[in-house]
């Protein structure tokens, strides 16, 4: 690995200056510790990229996800040595330890539970990481969105991919503040209780707010979006499709609801759905999701009820619906670009991206 | 029947001087159109109060609440001729139809599902009637919530019991208008999908927006707070148990948090949970109701999450839940006792239904 | 307590002959330990008898129920001293802690978490024990259902009532095989996936089986009804309302539907609900439980679908619904007569228990 | 086309003498009237063939689904002419009616609504029709299932490939039977409440059983496995994802579980899935069906627990989930070949089926 040879003052001036700079057209080595809903989507959309790819993906059980992974090609690699003997006898053959894979990484997609504290290996590594939105913005200092933030990235080495809810917020509202401006911004996150996969967690039949009020969704939105005055409060609620967002945008201009849905539709990774085409719930956002024939159904851009978007003098309402499991998956491909050099433009990335992925 | 002896103008008239001014004092001859979720509450909730009596209730089908009116010894009666038949099929003993418990009733809760256009056959037969908040307000043009307007209904023919949603809105904001002023409000509703008894509707996994935007609650509010400033938008979710309302608040003063809490102290209908003793989420209400022994576990109250109320400023959060089955039920009976002229005071009518139900 | 001023070798003997034998007809002192979803029910079950009382209940945390308990009467005591200061800071005033309580008990109702581990206080406190269905039989030896095994429990120390889902087995196996012999029973047990009050538990949207097969339920039921054949499956579904059992049952004899319907009527603790009266699921079930009156719309019999009682030659087809939360609680109140040599005719202490429950 | 040239006394000699037989190798014409749930994915099954097309798909309503039809590049035919406007309303380019595609196709899908009763139009062009398990046994009087009765269909004019369930019994049972023999089962189906596109069916918070007992599942099994001794029983719970069936089979032979095992793992489209590898649920299931990549997030095969199969003696004990909106798309696809007479050995289409659609 090239930081064994060379020793540099500031790994992030040798990424930029030496390997890409310089005309060496070298593909970023990625790492994927935690091989779960969100690494595994990860790992697939990295590998979709021409200008970065998967060098091995770590997980400590031998669950089907495990299996699967092996089954995709990736090269498997256990959490530590002590794992190593349970995918022996499940048969999946591990490649070494994470601290192997560490070696020959230029970046770690960390996508393990939240305060699994992997972060001083990492820098004891000189590995660059980046970590998701269950993480607090404090872990790493800087949060991470394509719209919002993309620069402050350029060259980091940790960042933190906001949550799917933050993202979701930051994809419909950046676009509003950034053409009119934004007096205030109050959101009511209705949350889906559990992912699809996991049978576990209720609640089956209740309806529980976040009593910590407002909700650290809005403080966690200006982390991205400094300056942007957002109130937010949430409940969980019985379902596993999706969240979905009452969001009450005060303008800084009175604009024609027409204007707004013309914003929206000339910005990529917001889709528009319609209560009239059938699309009355959440429930057939998904349905139209599994038909587009993309991997696990996955639903990359926000949804918006177009026939749900509504201006009444400066204020505008809007309902969207963020499929939790994968909207930050474009971000987490930008971020790995903006933290290794590889692109210092965003839209040249956002650009890249949406199209290796199929994003409209 | 005194209306079959004695013609006037006006029947507000008469009710008000002859029956009860003049010292005649007669219990209300209440009817009950419809013995489902609210019918049979209703039915109840007359029988504690010692100023009105059930003469009859009425049903189309011989369902196992059929049976169980006539257990719990209320006069049965069809909804017309054509039904008796199912009735006599099933054991159940018809005293009549709705035409002939018209003639003794003084005034019947339309408990029916709406739009079931019963109301000329009620002015034909010179009896009173109220409806339910599933109705529009346009169909008896006037409204009701005792708290907010109960002077309206004084002596009314017709009038309509807003729905849960809006009665719940009404108690715990009518008397923060009424004691510090509201400058406008903001309410997202978040909606059980079906009652508990129904087992045909859903969604079963799915959260479903209103797209009307802002939704129908908040112009039903304005039919009992006229004025008011308030927008509302709904969503439907997977639960059977209560509907959650996130409501924002910004009042006309800078109030402390404390001095919301303990305005609402005071105030009838409303109970506060925390989340600290264990109530987390709608579920726990349940069961804390169902624990007080009160019949079918009902919740006559508004639950506040104490521990959710917080104001920024100028600005009330707080997160409520409603008892869509029974928290209409005191007005219910308010209400007839406003129509009837029993009593023309709210307060004291107010605290008469407390008590006989037992309400906080 | 008298168990401090004489000493027997057998607190059998001590409670059969002094106590009862001997015409000294006091009241069993009964503590409850753990007053949560079972403990009190159980509480307000034995307050209800006329020859049974609470002395006390214990709780760990200051919840809600707690509280209730306070304002139910019931005295209230710490689990240990370590537990006061957190009932003090909630202003929950506690008589002692469960040691004091087991001084003053003469049984003790324990309704705590499986694998609390408090047989060995019981037993240095000279204090009677009865166990819910969640420990193993093997904790005590002996199981407990009214109809099955009453007798087995006469004067015995220590006790386990068997499950919900055992005790809505017996109940309708029982008189079957008691009358015309059962050759073989299947079971498939569709479970609830959690309690209505309880939000954290789920599954949200799938069903999970029970891989270890059969179940444990069919040997749960051999504890008490030894002997029979029944082999049972078991999946957990994402509802809170009750357990469903599809039962199928070779019988010794081709026995006419009919018969097996009036074999049911004429045993109490168990109804029958219609599918053509409107009871098509569970949701009806409790809805009519409800409607009945009875403290938090408990269901203490088996629903059997009448309308779904089949036999074709000599297997039997029925479904039954097991109000998870209450169906075992006559049975606890039966086993505490039987154990404390209250009444030694089981139909006696079932038609007691009946009366003063108003159970079928 | 050829059916207006040609007159036959019979379109199965016709298509298996002329069409096939002669040599000339034309790929079967396909229509699909109805896409839904299943006729969306038989669509893109039939496209994924190479001895076979789809020569247009038709809806009723300009819904999300008519416009994925169209971006699918299917021809887009309306059910009707009083259909044509509303399409053109929401830019739907249609090629003509349903009565236009059945004139060019050989055999139609009819994928819509129970009863929708199109036969009569279909015998009146000529054309051959397959319809779907939510049809009655007696609409076509053959029903299919490709294990169990392929040979039934060959040269068929009409045929019903039997429902999700019946398909799911058959895949597992057929191969019990046809190498050891069976004796008898007992299989209790707990089926999903509603599709997950399906926001409005409940329940929401119920457990439903079906009242008529035995179930219709046994007697659809019979349709294709005649004389097999099987009885069902059936419940409806507030799931989406998948049905499960608790089955229990008496085998004519003591076979060991290995031997089950064994057996199940050499035959196709059905799969294994283990608890221990964290698969506890439908949940884990429809995730690692995700995970797999085809589209939709299919599966075709029906999942055993590895775990979950035991035989105590000559009982067999298993659960499968089964993938109702999709498990019978490759009996459709072989129910074609076989009516079409494109293959007469139904090894041979099963294969080719598999092989198509990457079945195992």
């Amino acid at each position: 690995m090239y930081r064994k040879h060379f020793i540099y003052d500031s790994r992030k001036v040798y990424i930029g200056v030496n390997r890409f700079l310089h005309g060496v057209n070298m593909t970023v080595k990625v790492a994927i510790n935690g091989y779960g809903t969100i690494g595994k989507r990860v790992a697939d959309a990295v590998t979709a990229q021409d200008d970065m790819e998967i060098v091995g993906v770590v997980k400590r059980r031998p669950t089907f996800e495990a299996k699967d992974a092996v089954r995709n090609g990736f090269k498997f690699y256990a959490a530590g040595d002590e794992f190593i003997g349970a995918f022996d006898a499940e048969g999946i053959k591990t490649e070494g330890t994470l601290n192997d894979l560490l070696d020959i990484a230029d970046i770690v997609m960390d996508c393990t539970p939240k305060k699994a504290g992997y972060m001083d290996l990492y820098k004891q590594k000189g590995v660059k990481g980046i970590w998701q939105g269950g993480e607090k913005h404090e872990l790493t200092g800087l949060s991470f969105n394509s719209f919002s933030n993309y620069e402050d990235a350029i060259g980091a080495d940790f960042a933190r991919v906001v949550s799917c809810n933050t993202t979701g917020l930051c994809r419909t509202l950046w676009p509003l503040d950034n053409k009119w401006g934004i007096d205030n911004v109050l959101g009511v996150m209705i949350r889906r209780g559990a992912d699809p996969w996991d049978s576990k967690k209720g609640p089956i039949n209740a309806i529980e707010p976040v009593l910590k009020v407002p909700s650290h969704h809005g403080p966690d939105v200006m982390t991205v979006m400094k300056g942007l005055n957002i109130q937010t409060t949430a409940v969980a609620v019985p379902s596993t499709l999706m969240h979905l967002h009452s969001v009450i945008v005060k303008l800084k201009q009175n604009i024609p609801t027409e204007d707004v849905i013309d914003l929206w539709d000339k910005t990529s990774r917001i889709i528009f759905v319609e209560g009239k085409e059938g699309i009355k719930s959440t429930a057939q956002i998904m349905e139209q999701a599994k038909d587009s024939g993309r991997k696990r159904g996955d639903l990359f851009e926000i949804a918006v009820w177009k026939d749900g978007v509504h201006v009444v003098g400066d204020t505008l309402y809007y309902y969207q619906a963020i499929h939790q499991e994968s909207d930050v998956i474009p971000e987490n491909i930008d971020c790995i670009r903006a933290m290794c050099n590889v692109e210092t433009d965003k839209w040249v990335s956002i650009e890249k991206t949406n199209k290796a992925l199929n994003v409209r």
